[in-house]
């Protein structure tokens, strides 16, 4: 048995009291996840952005709103679980300036200075235990190998799934697993449920137990 | 007996494949007038942005992602009905580019720059008949009174529904009702759906029938 961390989940950077910066992730993967890590007799933490969708009534569920946010929670939680699965997509930039009224229309462009968000999993990574392990999630439009390689690296994933856009706020997705050594482990398919029990058994059989 | 078209939910403008603007807009006041408007006999049209929730069986639902494309389904639909229910949250900005692929993290600051989109209500104001008429929402964080009045004369509203952003997603609301002469004509509180059908009921009193 071990304790799961899952960060799931779009997240929300707000240009005012409206309007923000988002993307479609439904957090149907990570409740998948959630659902077939309990399956398997582990215990389930969830820090989920804003979604429309319940996750299982006997994980544990941190609700946030902002990147910044689930930082926070996931800091907070993850020195008390095992292994911890990144799925969340949080949002990646911020507007440097948020205003405190709805910022009115007045027929002229409007510049908008964004910034990069603190990245969840590199910063969890960073400070993991040799005991802890970390699954990661990359979404890439393009060279997708390399570009996993490199995410694996940069955030101490021990495996690293690869999906492309057509898995966003989908109830299919197709994945490629990559291990730490950058050897892919497989490819999966289907509906996100069953693609995610078979994540949870690679991981049973590749990270749980095996500091 | 009146044909009822009704925008309803937010709108997203995407900055690459998977990032956007948007807003928390749920559509469940659009439900609400939906069936309130069903309920009393109408006919309903409803052209929707992404939203989680089901517009009633009976009504015709047209689903759209930019604002853009509302808009063009509103312009194409407003000729066939006799009002417009304009409680759509539409994304008024939009990125001048849309990167093809995912734009990459580069640890610097990133520059976008937004142009406005056309404003639905107003562009269908513009062209409605005289035997048509125009309910219109206004979303106000400050000096909502006179904001709504501007925005009920530059939109050729009949009746412009003023309310704050904690009707964002929420399941109360409340709202006040600005005639076309910009006298008040009522403040009304409660459930979406509650307020919904006395919306409705306003409509039926002051603008169905009465060209």
């Amino acid at each position: 048995v071990a304790r799961i961390l899952i960060t799931s989940g779009p997240t929300r950077q707000y240009l005012d009291p409206v309007r923000y910066l988002s993307n479609a992730s439904s957090g149907r993967m990570g409740r998948g996840l959630a659902s077939a890590a309990l399956a398997a007799g582990h215990d389930v933490t969830v820090v989920s952005g804003p979604v429309a969708l319940d996750y299982p009534p006997s994980a544990a569920v941190i609700n946030v709103t902002t990147t910044d946010e689930m930082l926070v929670a996931a800091a907070e939680h993850f020195p008390h679980h095992d292994g911890l699965i990144g799925v969340a997509a949080p949002c990646d930039y911020r507007p440097v300036v948020v205003a405190h009224d709805k910022i009115r229309k007045t027929g002229k462009p409007l510049v908008l200075e964004l910034v990069e968000t603190p990245d969840i999993v590199s910063t969890l990574g960073q400070s993991k235990r040799p005991d802890q392990w970390i699954v990661g999630f990359a979404l890439e439009t393009s060279d997708a190998r390399f570009r996993a390689i490199t995410k694996l690296q940069s955030k101490f994933c021990d495996i690293m799934v690869v999906n492309g856009p057509a898995a966003i706020d989908a109830h299919v997705t197709t994945v490629e697993l990559l291990d730490s050594s950058g050897q892919w482990l497989a490819t999966l398919e289907g509906s996100k449920d069953d693609v995610s029990r078979q994540i949870v058994r690679l991981i049973d059989e590749r990270l749980v137990g095996t500091p």
